[in-house]
């Protein structure tokens, strides 16, 4: 393992898109933001940023969050009493990424449909669900993330999350979208925000991802969930101050940073391209249709681990998803001269590392 | 569905095996038991009773319970924290029978294993394990359940035991048996249920089933343990004042009940050779190693509910598990005499509701 | 310290009314009992005594539970939400001595009020109601334990009750009812359980303390409440399967048992008469209401242990409950001939400790 | 009650310490702040802040939070195992104030202790142990909430800190202190803060109260406290991005605004100078050892909502802390000539509102 002392800074960091940091404007738009506290509702800003919000998704009213693990995890505490369950994806960020908070806080199981993109049908719902029995878990809310991160960001289609929202709200059960990447999803499809949010009991969407801004997501849904949704604000001590400095990242970032994606997805898909012709590496989500590609090693032999550090030591992150299999996210602060050598960088690793078995 | 009140009594009762009656010698074991305070240690029946079970599970200490569940939920409450998880096969009681209990009280996660007969081994326990992040949920326990129900009543080997056990261990997992017809495996395999019992951090036996006690299970692991076990037994009100009473008939089914659980499996594999002679009538799980027999009506075209109330109207009863799929389960009640008649209804249910379509 | 291996045995037993042994008739009630699966609805003892409960406390139905314990934690499960607050006497049982259940289970916490017998009045429950703000706990539920075992077996008036219960409904509280001793209650008011019970959201009564069953409790309340309450019953492992055995003992009980309780109150205020002729010895509580009484040895200089251990070595039973404090409890097993010695040996003990010093 | 629509601007805000907006010099440093991802701890003023706090409370490590309340609720999680308790002043924040969060996410009593400035000693300590018994919860950790918010901002002595420390370590609890405005107790009594922190298990600081920043908190600890924290930091979903936008409006704090909690001090002594002699006016807490009034108005028979609405019509607000109870807090957004004006408009509010009636 390279010694962390001598290794160069990074200078394309494809590791996750949470890396991005604030341009100049967005801290100017920060730096000059009115604020005031919001547990009293008198941040002008935050309130601005959860009035657009609420309105982009469709939805009666919104809540500014430090984070979507919190938006997830007040959701599903609002949706649900100790003793349910959650359908979702095998590998959704809520099952493996939360650490178990839906079970530690909410008292809830998840029951995982395998769905090899992360995305499923509501026949798969139905299937999913208990009988309605006194002993058996009382089946509640079923996730959807948008996009599915470890689906290689695959865009859930408008007609997948209507089908699986009827097919839940027939048997009385929630649905709540994860929105990590919503307007990723957004942008790749062309569909509205709001068409997929209103399909939705919750949704919402994450201000540090692709959007670029330090802090924060934005949980909505109807005035009665929000309202029950302030009292687990205040408990898990997600109720802030004067958080219209953070709130002014967000409106800056849904002004200008929201059609840019497209170029991501475009770099991604080039990265892509690029990587399939190395001998031996291949896609495990050949799609890419947003800014997520996973990278599967397998048939070079070699690991993971060994190839994300050799890049490492030329500057370049990636994130290691599997014992053979690397993802590489881009994002805001990857531009189109990146991807070449990224890709360049690969092939030398690989070549390098399988010649050395 | 039939007019309840218009039903003849059950006279075949294959529902379960939970549905045994005590005995005359059972009773009168009951009745004459010496009795104290069990909380206080007094009770010298419970004692003996413990010190009985857990010298037959090859433990250091046991616990009387008032049931299965509670022995499932106070081992997984010691062993978990909240945040973690917990590995079962995806059929497992824990899982799907006790009202997510396991999240709701220990705020854990079940990550299930996909496995058709309920039994893996310990390359799937090293698959489910999540990887060491401060983001995932802490893979804690992995259970085992012997013999597993919905597979079948599937014997689990000592050899799979002690994989899994193995690799459990080798992570900081401990290892959780559910052993609700434990001794149904003992008698099937022949191995002694200390051979099973040693393996395991934890490890309880019913006393309701095959059995045929009125109430009660026994928890049993080393000293640490069941002091720790005794805080939650308290906490959930499982402490009981006189349960010598209880505790007598445990004792009589110890000395009179195991060794005739080989009648048991024995009319379970005579139902199991009648019934696949039923046109279209297969068995989900063919070995029929114990007492239970998933009998699957897919290929008849009829409805699982339909048949049941057949039978049920003729007065034997069995229970619904799925669709087209309903189980028998022969226990002390269930006579030689039984098993014929039981086919031979089920035949003429089959036939008659397969030709109304 | 006494060596416990010398100690003769227990000939009177004052430790408390859980340590009754059941009767030859109550037996031969048990071992005759007619039963069946009690979760299926099938046991015709459990199902006659959850029926007859209901009407004695004036409740459309009932459910047999193991113990007081739970029928008090799976109430505080249905009536609360995590983050709830619970408002009870600062000595209340469920407050001090069910492992913090209610916060652990229930999520809730218990908010104390200050009353010496353990009662107070709707006053109280104003004072301690939280302000409705999504910061705070939300104040839900009222406990009323009948009678207040730490405020010396007092009686809580029907007025009291009816006070708290109309100050709580009017906030949109519900009211419970620890009935651990509620027939001691309506023996020495000569008030109908039913109209104690009529006014609480749930009420239950135990059957091991002076009753003398070995094992149960019977938790009563609406439909709805009840319907809920299996949910939990089932999480916690209490639902039990041919549970008619014990509900036998307590269709006996309550067939014989009841009107006896005047005896042990009679016995209870003879004790109390007696040791306060001791030099120096007082009443905790003066009124002796009940089958309690609170030995105050403060004035003798003897520490409770020290005096424990001296009556123990007679074969007498009490219990300490604080550095000078002791508690004698009548009950079934105590006659009339058990109190003179019982007050002889405790002014032996007093007087050789005291002067030891 | 007034019509908000027509009320005019706030220009006396004495409703709490939490309102301070940040100044030009805090907006420039956050505009300006070098960050990274703290999740991979490379958000370089995350890191400063967190290891200048970590100095500054006499800590190894600590870790930055979006509130006060999350530094309680995490500290508490790390402490306690559900079925503990908390030993705490009665009018406790954690117990009041946080939405039962100790209980719904910890699992976990408080008991309080009755003190009327918020401070108790350690033989109040010793009082409110619980026995060690399996049935009782376990006594776990004590908080010493510094400044004592509803004590009337009194100071916990160091001497007292210390009683509390070493009474609780004796018995195997832990000490946590809830620093909200741990720095004016600093400035008030002249005493070093790692002096109180060093004595504690865990304590963090606020720095939004009376450091005048817009967001966040800072909880220190030893290693393997903040180790363990972070998986609850995660799982609460407080774990953010490019925090160092926050963190470093704490660093420009730390630098200029401790030393100025003076002049808060001296504003709220003052402002009790000039209400005490107001007819009927009160302090609740003479004493005013930092920055907050306690105005009782029992005596002049107003109402405080009443008083809070006419001061709040002349711009000035105050929060309502009981019936006949006012609360100031002085910080940084209030200068030397805003007190006269308060305690002129509250002799006029009174003398007019006590007259009406």
């Amino acid at each position: 393992m390279p010694d962390a002392a001598a290794l160069p800074p990074i200078r394309i960091d494809l590791g996750s898109d949470t890396s991005t940091r604030p341009s100049p404007g967005m801290r100017a738009a920060m730096a000059s933001a009115p604020v005031g506290d919001e547990q009293m509702g008198e941040d002008p800003t935050t309130c601005a940023l959860e009035a657009r919000v609420a309105a982009l998704l469709g939805q009666e009213q919104a809540m500014f969050l430090p984070s979507g693990t919190m938006c997830n995890q007040i959701a599903l505490l609002v949706h649900c009493r100790p003793g349910d369950e959650i359908i979702a994806a095998h590998q959704a960020h809520i099952y493996g990424s939360e650490g178990a908070g839906a079970a530690a806080l909410a008292g809830a199981f998840v029951r995982p449909i395998e769905a090899p993109e992360g995305i499923f049908d509501g026949a798969a719902v139905r299937s999913a669900l208990r009988p309605l029995r006194a002993r058996a878990p009382r089946s509640r809310v079923v996730v959807v993330e948008q996009t599915a991160n470890r689906g290689g960001g695959a865009v859930w289609p408008l007609a997948a999350v209507a089908d699986v929202a009827d097919r839940a709200h027939e048997h009385g059960l929630a649905v709540h979208m994860d929105g990590a990447r919503l307007l990723n999803a957004v942008v790749a499809s062309g569909i509205a925000a709001q068409s997929f949010g209103r399909l939705c009991d919750s949704v919402w969407l994450d201000l540090t991802k692709g959007l670029g801004c330090p802090v924060g997501a934005v949980l909505a849904g109807p005035r009665d969930f929000i309202t029950a949704a302030w009292t687990w604000k205040h408990r898990l001590g997600g109720a802030m101050r004067q958080s219209g400095i953070l709130a002014a990242a967000g409106l800056y970032a849904l002004d200008h940073n929201i059609e840019r994606l497209a170029h991501d997805h475009a770099q991604a898909r080039r990265l892509a391209d690029l990587v399939v012709q190395i001998p031996g590496v291949t896609l495990r989500f050949p799609k890419v249709e947003t800014n997520i590609v996973f990278i599967d090693l397998a048939d070079t032999g070699c690991a993971a681990p060994a190839v994300l550090h050799a890049l490492r030591a030329e500057g370049i992150r990636l994130s290691v998803e599997g014992p053979h299999l690397l993802r590489a996210v881009t994002h805001l602060d990857i531009g189109a001269a990146d991807i070449a050598p990224t890709a360049d960088a690969l092939s030398a690793a690989v070549r390098r590392l399988s010649s050395a078995d």
